[in-house]
């Protein structure tokens, strides 16, 4: 029996690891001192009150005979579909409801959606970025470039004609970066896709958090129908971290080689997955509805008015940075040409403020670092105060 | 762009679609006639109460801050895992909760887990089964020999010392024959796995329906620890098809190459998977509870009732058949030599009863027939009396 020794080139991930044991070390050294963590990847708020309602009248029907439900459908119930359809028009993107695959969530689909692809692909990421993409990838034993992103192009790395490549992962706004693509730059991703026969793997994970006049969906796009597949979460959005929901979007029309790659996908579903559950997908259509929807809102401005406290000490500071606006993640320059786990430090021992260091999801992200707006208002205030003192 | 061609070898799977079609047919041609479906594959009691109150609560916790739970562990919540340990306790077997990873169904996990071996393994998988085995290792380009059960081995197929195989599916009670390994024969099965450096993927989603003295877990075998990975599920012990809930165990020291495989599936699982959610995990951990036990083994009971009325029926009329009594599934040859799809018209045309043609599982279920206990009683009651009366 051979191991898959692909396996063998992942580098072990021991970011948050690293994060954690300093942070345990200092805080023992200083039990006076109180920590505060702008480090956080998860949400920190509680559901919306209508899509517990949701999860638990869900919930009570699988208690009573005439409700019960068993397996569900590979590709989620209509009934979610549809919701999804029409967030989707509300927003100006067409997307027909079967061409929508209900999942338990993003990270599973962005890995698993590399079954339906040759192993014998070039694949390019940027970078920085979500280290799942790389590692999926590897495991699987494909090619791999990395599209350079960095202050002089606001951290959104675009296409380079010389360069070819199969499958292309993006994701806007950024996980680290905060940074998102304008119509214009996503129309050049698009072209290059459709000139190279290439497919797009679009992470719109945090499309909820664009408040500027920014595309909220790859379809939004010209072409991008015939060259994109979108993954999204409930996860940031509607606050699913521990609930588990996502969806994909493949278009009808989106073929490769003469084959339907949404059949390609229905198949590897029906093969290696059995659906959501359904209360889960009840809670999950409660997120579309209009109460919903504004219940939902309210967490997203909570997150969103911490990254502008964090976002104008930087102004007021005169670091640059990207994202803080249409994100909940602020990406940094560490400050005097530190390294991102220098900062790391100096920030930890100097005001007891946690973030993550930028090399941590990426070559480019050396000398960045990563907060995030996740903490409670008083919190970020707090941190945002002491980060003030120390950096002014 | 290239697709994964391996899709193109993919038998497309009609078996239920063809069962739907003709069912349909016959009952807009016959619309006086009562049609009992003995082939249903999926449970049809509602959840047990205690689970349905854990549901519910872990639904409401998600409601408050202090008690609100972002993202899972990856392999599931410790106190999830110390109820499964527990729950192999009971019946003599030992496995530290540190070994089982929690997920979404075996289904998940039996498909996903070949992501930790080489595409270069040969797989051994018996014949008849539950095509996801197949289909999973074809999409993989794994080459596969079927290992032949049929009357002779009582559809128990043994290991040939002649074949030489890397990764080996079991499947005890067998879906879909419900015949059991004995101690002794799985016994073989891991020597022949010892000897020839296989991995043996073990799956026991219907342990919970054996009542003989047969192993309920490959661990309960001499030397498995060093060659098996078990796949269990909670959909049919305890009625998750709807909730979705399974569990994986891999011991501490299985190892090929010198590798962990619980390290293996570990970073394949931190990889492409992002756990299962809190109020699955309360509900699952429900069902391990003495109560929970007891109120899931009523369900249980119902339906060993009406494979025990299946069971007798046959035996009356002198059919062979597997299963019907550690299992949920009756086996059956086809009556005077007839073809599954030959029986399977006859039936339904002479006494309205639908079951599955046993050819749809594999080459070797061609004169077989599948007949399910899920059914109520009176419906299973009737359909034995129109068997008996057209068989008799």
């Amino acid at each position: 029996m051979k191991i898959n020794h692909h396996f063998d080139e992942m580098v072990p991930n021991y970011l948050f690891a690293d994060v954690a044991r300093k942070t345990n070390e200092f805080a023992a050294a200083h039990p006076d001192m109180t920590i505060i963590r702008l480090g956080i990847g998860d949400v920190t708020l509680p559901l919306a009150p209508v899509v517990v309602d949701a999860l638990k009248q869900g919930s009570e029907d699988l208690r009573h005979q005439n409700t019960f439900r068993g397996y569900p459908d590979y590709e989620g119930y209509e009934f979610l579909r549809n919701a999804i359809a029409q967030y989707y028009q509300g927003f100006g993107v067409t997307v027909h409801p079967d061409e929508v695959f209900v999942s338990d969530g993003a990270k599973s689909d962005c890995g698993n959606v590399g079954d339906i692809f040759s192993q014998d692909n070039t694949v390019l990421i940027p970078d920085p970025v979500y280290p799942v993409y790389v590692d999926a990838n590897i495991m699987a034993g494909r090619k791999i470039l990395y599209a350079a992103a960095g202050r002089d192009n606001h951290f959104l790395a675009m296409p380079d004609p010389d360069v070819r490549a199969d499958i292309i992962y993006l994701c806007s706004p950024n996980n680290p970066t905060g940074a998102a693509y304008s119509a214009e730059q996503l129309q050049e991703w698009v072209n290059y896709a459709l000139e190279n026969d290439a497919i797009i793997l679009y992470d719109a994970a945090y499309e909820a958090f664009i408040r500027d006049d920014l595309p909220r969906s790859i379809y939004s796009i010209d072409g991008a129908r015939r060259c994109a597949i979108e993954l999204c979460s409930l996860s940031k959005t509607a606050g699913f971290t521990g609930t588990r929901c996502g969806y994909t979007v493949i278009p009808r029309e989106l073929k490769r080689e003469g084959q339907s790659l949404h059949a390609l996908w229905y198949r590897r579903q029906a093969t290696k997955f059995n659906g959501v559950s359904w209360p889960v997908q009840c809670a999950a259509a409660a997120v579309f509805t209009p109460e919903g929807q504004r219940q939902c809102r309210e967490n997203l401005d909570y997150y969103h008015r911490n990254a502008e406290m964090i976002a104008s000490a930087l102004d007021e500071l005169g670091i640059y940075y990207t994202g803080g606006k249409n994100s909940p993640y602020i990406w940094m320059e560490c400050p005097d040409h530190m390294g991102s786990w220098e900062f790391f430090d100096y920030l930890l021992h100097n005001a007891a403020v946690v973030g993550t260091p930028g090399e941590g999801f990426g070559e480019q992200g050396k000398g960045y670092f990563r907060l995030t707006s996740f903490n409670s208002h008083e919190k970020t205030a707090e941190a945002v105060d002491r980060m003030k003192r120390l950096l002014s």
